[in-house]
Order: C-alpha cells, then sequence, then structure tokens
C-alpha cells in the first residue's frame, strides 16, 4: 500500500524541529512513522500519561519510548494526575485533561525552544469536534484548524494538524499493510462520555440516515463554514466602523446592514477584551444605535458600553 | 393559559388578504386558531389531500372543512395522486409532493388574487430541517426563511412562517388548553423515513448526548450562518469585482483575500446562471487567476469561463 500523501508534508521545512504529540494510538504512531518516511529528522516526542488509565498508561509510555528510539527521535515523558486536578479545582475531565495537556507541552516547548507542535487529529476527530461544538452552542459550524496558535501556559504554541484531511480508516490500513504496531485505546486519553457517544451512537445513526457519509459532509460544510468567518473578518476591515480613537462611528455604522453593524460591535467587543460575548449582548448593544435607544448598555465586568457624540465606547 | 405571542403578528396587515397552509395537523389547527384570535380576517384555509393517507385523507379534508367554516373563513381543497406523480415522472416522494403542493397553493394564489402563502413550520421543524440540510450537503448550516419569495408552478408566492420561533410543545399545549381538536398525523404528508427517522431518533439522541436541549441550539446555529450569509452578500458588493460590462475584473480579484474572490465568483457563476455549482468549481474557475493558470475552465452546458485581457468571463 503506498504511503499516504499529506499535503501539509509538501510545503513543510525538514529543516526545522517538531514536537509531537504521541499518545501511543494508532492516529498518533501513524503521525510518527509518516513523518519519518517524510524525512522529518528533528522531531521531539512528547508523551503524556494523564493518570487515567492504570496500568496501561505505564504500558503505553514504554511503547512510545521505544518507538521513538526506533525511529532515532528523542522522547519527553510526563506524568499528570488529572483525577487530582479535578479534586482540587472542580473542573470537568476535559478542561482537567486539556490543562495537563498545555502544561507538558508548554514545558516541551520551552525545554526544546521549539514553538511548534503536531497532533495526530483526523478527518475523523474533526467531524466528531464540529458536531460535538454544535451540541454545545457553536456559532454556525466550528471544528479544529489544520494550524492554529493556542495559548499554552501562557506560552503561545502553534498547533500543526498534517492529518486532518486523512481518514481513520485510510491511517489504520497503511498501519496494517506496513504491520506498525499501536497501542489499543492508547488514543482515548480523553474518555469523554459525550464524545465517545457521539462517536458510537450518533455519526454512523446520522450516516445510516442519510445514507451517506456524514464525516465527509460535515469536514465540508465546517470547511465552508471557516470561509465564511474569513469573510466576515474582511467583511468588518472594509465597513471601517473605527474611527481614529478606536471608537465605533455611529453614522459609518447606520450605514450598514444590521449583520454588518452586529459583526462590527462584535468585533469591538472582541478585541476591547470583554468576556461572555454572546448574540443577546451584541442585540442589546446595537439597541444604542436606535434613534429612541438607550445611551448605554451594560457588560459583564462591571463596563458599560456607552453612546455620546455619535460615538460608541466602553468605559 | 395565555395566548402564544407570535412576534409576526404585531406587525402584520390585517386589512390584507393571505392564504393559509392546513393540513389539519396540531401545528397548522394552531396557526388557524391563533390567526383568528388575533383578528385576521381575510384568510383563505388552503388544503392539499396528497393521496397518500388513504381513507384518513376524507376524514382530514372534512375536518379542515369545518374548521374554516366555524372561523368564518373560505376553504379551498383540492386533492393530487402523488404516487400516480412518482410513477410517472420517477421523482422522489419528496420532490412529487412539493410539486404537488405548489401548484395548489399557485392556483389558490391566482384564484383568490393573493400571493401570501402562510404556513405552520415551528421551530422543531426547522431543527430538522437544518440537520436533514446538513446530511445533504448544505453549505455551512441553513433551514426555512420566515419570509421567502418561492416560484411556485411559474408565480411567485412569498411563504410566511409566523410559528417559527414557535416549539411544538407550546403550541401544543395551547390547543390542549383551549381545548382546540385535530387530526393526529394529518401533518405528516411527508412521510419521508428519512425526515423521520431525524424526529424521532437522531434530535432525541442528540439533545441526550449534549444534555442540552438541541432543537434551540440548531436553531440559533442556524440564525448565525444565515447572519454570515447576509454578510457575504454585502462584502461581495463592497468586493465590486465586475468591470462596466458584469465581467470579472482580474486585477480587482487579485487584491481580495481567496476567500472573498471564491465569494465573487461563486455569484457571477450563479448569477449567469450556471447550473450545478460546486467548490469544487468554483476552486477549478479561481485558478484562472493564477499567473501560470488556464486561460479557461469548462463549465456544466457546453460553457467556458474564459480570462483574456484582464478580465473573465463565460463565453
Amino acid at each position: 500500500m503506498p504511503v499516504p500523501e499529506i499535503p501539509w508534508f509538501q510545503s513543510a521545512s525538514r529543516r526545522r524541529r517538531y514536537l509531537a504529540g504521541i499518545s501511543g494510538g494508532a492516529d498518533s504512531v501513524a503521525l510518527l512513522h509518516l513523518l519519518h518516511r517524510a524525512g522529518f529528522r528533528d522531531v521531539v516526542v512528547c508523551h503524556l500519561d494523564h493518570g487515567l488509565r492504570g496500568q496501561a498508561s505505564a504500558g503505553d509510555a514504554r511503547f512510545v519510548e521505544k518507538l521513538a528510539a526506533s525511529l532515532g527521535y528523542p522522547c519527553e515523558s510526563g506524568k499528570a494526575d488529572v483525577q487530582a486536578m479535578i479534586r482540587e479545582t472542580g473542573d470537568s475531565l476535559e478542561t482537567a485533561a486539556r490543562d495537563a495537556r498545555h502544561a507538558f507541552f508548554a514545558a516541551c516547548s520551552r525545554k526544546h525552544r521549539c514553538p511548534r507542535l503536531l497532533l495526530a487529529h483526523h478527518a475523523d476527530d474533526q467531524a466528531e469536534t464540529i458536531l460535538w461544538n454544535l451540541l454545545r452552542g457553536s456559532r454556525g459550524l466550528s471544528g479544529m484548524r489544520a494550524e492554529q496558535v493556542l495559548q499554552m501556559d501562557g506560552k503561545p504554541v502553534e498547533c500543526l494538524r498534517p492529518l486532518l484531511t486523512m481518514r481513520r480508516d485510510e491511517l489504520l490500513a497503511w498501519l496494517v499493510s506496513e504491520k506498525i504496531a499501536w497501542r489499543e485505546d492508547a488514543s482515548n486519553a480523553e474518555p469523554i462520555a459525550a464524545r465517545n457517544r457521539l462517536r458510537n451512537e450518533a455519526l454512523p445513526l446520522l450516516s445510516d440516515i442519510a445514507r451517506r457519509d456524514i464525516t465527509a459532509l460535515l469536514n465540508r460544510a465546517a470547511d465552508s463554514s471557516d470561509e465564511l468567518r474569513v469573510i466576515e473578518r474582511w467583511a468588518v476591515e472594509q465597513a471601517a466602523a473605527l474611527d481614529p480613537q478606536g471608537r465605533l462611528h455611529v453614522p459609518r455604522l447606520r450605514t450598514l446592514p444590521r449583520e454588518v453593524q452586529s459583526a462590527c460591535l462584535y468585533d469591538y467587543l472582541r478585541t476591547s477584551g470583554v468576556p461572555e460575548l454572546s448574540r443577546d449582548l451584541v442585540a442589546r448593544g446595537l439597541t444604542l444605535l436606535d434613534a429612541d435607544g438607550p445611551p448605554a448598555v451594560n457588560l459583564p465586568g462591571d463596563r458599560v458600553l456607552r453612546r455620546r457624540a455619535g460615538r460608541i465606547f466602553i468605559v
């Protein structure tokens, strides 16, 4: 079986260093082998034991260390106690596991002076994430980005997901054809009941109802939504609704369609650091544009959005 | 129980005539009673028997005629043989049922000189439609519009959906509290297996997984997608990528982000009547902008998208 073609590999520099988050599950094992075959030599394998799989965890760590050694890559192994973090902070499993990973990857990033982290998410993970975000009330459809800078423990880390267009089956078929071993269940470092149910119940049911491959459909639909968001950002720039002092210019705003006003106000509030932005809050903010609207709208955190002398600004 | 508040009722003129599509099911019966209580007097009840429910159909028609008479509304009853249409045209049940309704409503619209048609779709129908469109590969999320002009049998008919923000449960609770009767199953004039499975299996499963009211979430997410599409249309206007002859202006296009170029080309192809527009086709069209791209790209229907002298146009 031919080696799967990864578009990102074509343009990525082999001379740079990359961190790679490797659980030992099929997806990340495939990523590591594919990197090696594609000639990436300066890769640091980063493996975090979340402390959630008991004895099996130690086996995962040994497996990843051996794998790294066999490919000639250095390996960083970390250990977190996510259950203890949950007891301490009251956070959800998802949040605690993410914080543990972020702290670990940030430490690896500092130690190896490398701001780039490769992650093994693929198109099936993406479909699950899109549906998951939809169920949590995302704006439109949104999934993971192929390239995204995340703040991890105060450090900006560029997360790269080269496999995001690949299907899980393609990766598995390749591993099997190459007789490459992986750790079963190791990728389930996030045993989140809801996400597992999405994968095992919802996506198959929807595919069955649609008689189509819903994973591919969700991926394409999310791409369209991403495009629309880029267009929205461009529209906000074109709207040029800020005055030289960075306040919203009421006469200019009034010339724009309601939806563009909304996008401009959302952008203004977001860049001003207003937390908990909601559609409702933006809608209330827009009442400042009405001739008989109020002169001020309360914002979270004791701040106020005020209209005065043809400008809207935060005080 | 108080009469549910329907925002559309506040601004709609009581002096105009409206057609109302009434199946006899709970939703449309609620719509008709609510219209009557809100003081709408010039309403023509339009009931189509799709010929799909056998004996029960005649009962539905009698029920709707009596209901209309009791409220003092005239009633138009039509009868279609959707199964025969399917045998003749090979169309799907969904398409044939829609064509039958369109022909009937267009005839009612002509006879009563009324271009407005009220439909009883509510937020639960909307959630189902959003998911259904997603499963069929819609761009982003899209549902039904609260106001929409549809071409029915060559006649433009303005479809109005005043209940689109109401939940099915609210409507049912009100009907029960008012001791108003309806015909069970009559609203299932479209007994489409896939849609019924979405309603009865997929939406409950997703709500259970999310532990949230997925119907409300889907409705809000689709509203956001609609807003993004309005912003996209505005962005295409702002992009001003057409020359005075209505051809795409290559130097101007090259100043725009890829996603805006894509939206401009899509809009140009759509308004030029190019059928079967796909993301792929638009992506291939955009290669005309590359310095080393081809000078022409084939379009469906023996047409060609060509670049010449700094313009892109269809020949």
